[in-house]
């Protein structure tokens, strides 16, 4: 049996953006059965679950013998067993990857910096200050792929488990208007949120 | 045949920390010969270039009829091909990819954002307020990640590309004398750093 760690309390401005729920997506796209382990600060904190994840953070993927964590690499592994997230073809496969890791690494690392900024120092005078920067590197990108996305429907032709991943990294901005600013990305954000998996795990 | 775009001139402060290095890195670990395509800042922002890499960066890796980009990616298609980076064993090799993404979304992430402030903003206001706080979680993480380590030699035993990323992670630390202070993981690094195929590629 599959178990996916996952707050028990999530406060409403993280609701629905909490990295487990890129892992119960992957899960519904593969149709894969699995329960959620739900667990509090004393457990994030707990040897036990430091055993499992060494930073204390959600979400711990447990299936018989392996545990592993990083939503990405779960991601991952999930999209090893389905070809509703990985193609078969290795090249195809391969470039399915590259957006995934795109994602996290080019998207999401300017992205929850704006977010942090706005999310958790609302008030202070140095992320003011910091936070035009921030905005327009944010922009640069949302701008870059979308230039990258062209007309196509999904980053490489058919949906992957790299566009699952962008779609879970462009909703941390759902605070501010930047992608509704970018209307080939907005219908593409929508167009993946459409999906009978994503509307089946919300 | 491959290739990996590489700048032609890198500034000092960023020599060695430039993410084609990880790709080489792992090239140089499978045994497999490759070629760097050197590029400057007018190729950057071609169209050419731009079709392989969406956001104007290195390194692009090519091969055959397969183009790539993120490094995480790259080095992950690279260490499917060699066990001297990826074991053979399914569990054993999903825990070591399990480590390189936490060598880019759990560490880079917070270690990038302190070298940010240190090398593009050393002298603004802002930073000087908020580095104390980025600098606490750089070594929380750091301090998270030795106790994970313990008294192994590599995050899961053998050494694979999970430890190849992590050490690329840890050197972008070198400006500051954080990971030394930590002396479980500075001797992990390097011994990662000893490897006959880092010191090739030097």
């Amino acid at each position: 049996m599959i178990t996916v760690s996952a707050f028990r309390y999530v406060p409403p401005f993280a609701q629905g953006l909490v990295r487990d729920l890129r892992v119960r997506w992957a899960l519904e796209e593969a149709g894969l059965p699995y329960k959620a382990m739900l667990i509090g600060p004393a457990d994030q904190s707990s040897e036990a679950y430091r055993a499992c994840q060494p930073f204390g953070q959600v979400p711990v993927y447990h299936e018989d013998d392996l545990t592993l964590f990083e939503s990405g690499s779960i991601v991952l592994h999930i999209g090893e067993r389905s070809e509703a997230l990985l193609p078969a073809a290795a090249d195809a496969r391969a470039r399915a990857v590259t957006w995934l890791f795109c994602a996290l690494n080019t998207m999401e690392v300017v992205i929850q910096q704006l977010s942090e900024l706005d999310l958790f120092h609302p008030d202070q005078e140095w992320a003011r200050q910091h936070r035009p920067a921030v905005e327009q590197r944010v922009k640069l990108r949302l701008q870059e792929l979308a230039e990258r996305l062209g007309e196509r429907g999904y980053l490489d032709g058919q949906f992957t488990a790299g566009d699952l991943m962008m779609t879970t990294v462009l909703r941390i901005l759902r605070h501010t208007d930047l992608v509704e600013r970018v209307p080939r990305l907005a219908a593409y954000k929508k167009r993946c949120e459409a999906r009978a998996a994503f509307q089946r795990f919300l």
